[in-house]
């Protein structure tokens, strides 16, 4: 914050609700607005001056008027970005789990029931050389797969917003859902969750996962049919992982934490104390190429024809 | 093994305990030997057309007389290099979860003592950018390494078997054990063991790791003194994880087993069937190109430097 | 083309000059439109439905009512990108001809004076390791750091466009222009010119190149002080090659014809027939994504803070 | 040499024609014999303590007994790989100058003769993405696949000294002679010349070169039928560089010099000074570890199998 006072004047409202009658009294002269409030079009006319709204989460929220923003050269920024590098790691420490079985490994040498050598590797695999499908390609999967280069494995991506040359480019395949589900061992879910697409990894869709595959939920929960996603893996179909929950918290007594077959993660991928710092640096550094007149690089800007789609709501 | 009949005539002994008589009446028109065989000089002198003996294991034992083979041009080779991906996968893998901490908290959540979001990740940290160390520099450190390339990290390397110019060349820091120890978020130990080098890894020197490092003990418990390691660890000073232990099995009521920052893995970090088919490829095309008159270039060559200091035993 | 109308109905008005009577007539179903026809408000007023412009140039010129594309929700996009890999390959070949000679070399033997062995090296440097300076770092300077990878330089960056932390992440160092110019081996030029850069590289920049150093532009003449540059190489200070011409052509007598220490490309490195069909492939993807309601995301889009300094002519 | 100093006694006996009998009373106590002098066995038998032949060199000769040497634990060692880098980056530069011809451009403009912007780029083709072939895999071609590695290639490889898994880890394709003369858009000759092998590229071998390839011969000239390669690249067939010749100088009026579909250097791809420098090191690095009791690593061992089959002559 003090790095933000060096390059403008700030005001700071607080951490907690916003106090609208005191934010309307600072419209006027104000650059940029930092935050979630809400901002429909009769507050934005209140900020001729504005030139970029700062939403520190990963998605876009329907607080804003987008349309207005957009017809008076308004950037509307995000971070998505930022939790994407924390997200990655994760998915890959995860996905090296489920592949070697470590963590349960683990819980057997505590309740002294280990078995040493060859006998306990008996289902491992390296995920050198594995078939890995991504269901998404936005930041998550961008850096997912620049962690993944080293291990020369054979990536089918499925994107519906992206034409396939991108992902030919990245020297992955262009596939359809249903390839990349039935022909993974590893399937990372990266994918935001909008009106249209909520629940799209249905049954149906989850049947097409083969046996012994790894099925790893890194970014929403609402993309998936979840019951179908604990029965199956409680079945012993296959193995999973998972950063997020129909719920958060779960309720108590839910079957999911009798799963050995998922490995449970209470939404902890992104929000690391370097994510935050890095949201910090991104916020400071495109405000200053603002304020110098030039265009923002750091954030993800509002696209009108997308924005409209998110059904995201706020993760805290 | 249909493979090896393709290419020469195979005699298979059986993989029990080795009958010396049959043995020694094949000798005569022997190439090469495959096992684990005692070799005494007295042996291979009735093997006067032998090129190569196969050791697959990731060491060599005392259990040839290297003196004589190197005097006559047989190769004595080990499958070190077999492991090594396995290992490295595992390493990273075990190291992510030091890092993020999703074994702990998948235990939790079957506690049902789960955390969501930030408040459980204070502690979370990125590999990407951190100081990493390594101890020991061969096949294992050169695997991790190709794994470590996309996450940027400054490495500083101890080995004192290879010059300086040959870690600079990696983009690496030659360092000197203290340096690796006192200034790693990340210390992974892949040294080797040999009749000088045991325990180098004492009190003294563990006293160095900084506060809330991550240590990996990835190849032989001897080079550790393991209950430095274990008292270290539990008094929270930093976290590990070990692939290898003193006593394999360890004693059933051992503290060990209830060290909550110590990830315990009963030496399951190479032996993985995809190893274990690699060793057959690498003997297969090692054997293949002796046939045919050329050098071995798989397998890792016995260099009489260094092969008598080993001390390791076999791990099986 | 075929495969353009595939996704739409195509107008083709061919190559040769806009015929404006028949390109009104048509605006009014007019969804996109490709080429660089004057379009000013009172035109694009013709053209209710219009969603994106896609200039199939490198650059933004003034032939565009920008404002009213902005405060529209229309799309004005160049193809950049297209010719980034090819100016990179060609920046890569030209920088290793610099710095070991064989152009020159080549030219020696074909006149019978040519030496064999390290007494024609003696100038000879590795790009691996060497200090690498870029002016600019938008698509080609991107493009040029993928082609570098491998050579592990030291690579300072001087954009005032971008963040510093943009350069870091990408594991270079931000630098002054100061820094690039005196510090580096080998300067690649790929700057833009904007109404406001036009001649930054003057003699007095210039003089802080070191000797010995390699030289090279690869963007815009417009951006240095050419008879400078030319006069500097000429008099051997350092080495240069240039791809862009304050004349093009250069008029016959002159003594860049004769610089023994300027390699000579007459505007060769972009646009080469396979930066052609990536151009097509760019506009088929983008159009498709834009009549399905997603945003292009292949082509670069106009920013209304930039656009309006770009000095460039076309090229042709 | 003051290094080497540091680390040993030494005796230097000049840069001119060995004198033997100052050799031969040097022997007694010598540890390690740097230089490419005579060493039969009856030499060798003078120098009880040697352990070490350091041959400044890139390859092998017949100038001393090794079988003397492997029955006596002496290494032989040359520095084969010191030249590779500059080697490989040779390769690279005029392998991007005969895709994009910008050597003959050059020499066009200086004539008066150039063309600007497309019209003179319709046989530009990139690198990045084109079919690519090795005769040869070892330093040269090892050291060339890291530099190719972001052109992101399909690469062949033919070597009929090493099995196909070790080109399949590297992620290439192992490959007939027939299929990389034929499928290679970019052929790179990187084979050492042995008894066997002398002008395995001849005619009927060559003329499976498809048109517009690049052929490039940068090893050895015994290796390929010289007066053929002229031919078809002086008909058009193909484009081709070489930095090696029969005869070194070529005779002064030969039609290589009027070859415009070759590009000519004069045996200057390796013996750069950072090679030379790099060499000093690695003699400096192995015999380090060998006073130490070590095993070298830095340089290349002579093997049995094969030493004997090099025919190279000295470069010089």
């Amino acid at each position: 914050m003090n790095e933000l006072k060096n390059i403008t004047d700030l005001e700071y409202h607080g951490d907690g609700p916003v106090d609208y009658s005191l934010l309307d009294a600072s419209l006027e002269k104000c650059v940029a607005l930092i935050g979630q409030m809400d901002l429909p079009e009769e507050r934005l006319r209140k900020a001729p001056g504005l030139k970029a709204i700062f939403n520190v989460e990963g998605n876009f929220y329907q607080n804003i008027d987008y349309d207005y923003c957009f017809r008076n050269g308004i950037h509307v920024l995000n971070c998505g970005g930022a939790y994407s590098q924390a997200v990655a790691e994760m998915s890959l420490g995860m996905a090296l789990d489920l592949a070697r079985g470590f963590s349960r490994e683990d819980r057997r040498f505590r309740a002294g029931n280990e078995t040493y050598l060859g006998e306990g590797c008996k289902d491992s695999v390296l995920l050198s050389g594995a078939d890995v499908g991504f269901i998404g390609f936005g930041n998550l999967g961008r850096s997912m797969l620049s962690l993944l280069a080293p291990f020369h494995c054979r990536t089918r991506i499925y994107d519906p917003w992206i034409p396939d040359s991108v992902i030919d480019e990245q020297g992955c395949e262009p596939s359809t859902l249903e390839e990349v589900l039935s022909k993974s061992r590893f399937i990372f879910v990266f994918a935001g969750v909008t009106r249209e697409n909520q629940g799209f990894l249905n049954q149906e869709k989850l049947d097409l996962i083969s046996e012994n595959a790894f099925f790893l939920l890194m970014s929403r929960a609402a993309v998936v049919d979840f019951d179908a996603l604990n029965a199956l893996t409680l079945s012993g179909k296959f193995s999973a992982a998972s950063d997020v929950f129909p719920q958060e918290p779960m309720p108590e007594g839910h079957s999911v934490r009798r799963n050995d077959n998922l490995l449970l993660s209470p939404h902890r991928a992104g929000g690391i104390p370097q994510a935050f710092e890095m949201i910090g640096r991104m916020v400071l550094d495109d405000l200053s190429l603002i304020l110098r007149g030039l265009p923002p690089v750091r954030m993800q800007k509002a696209q009108w024809e997308t924005v409209k789609s998110f059904a995201s709501k706020p993760a805290g």
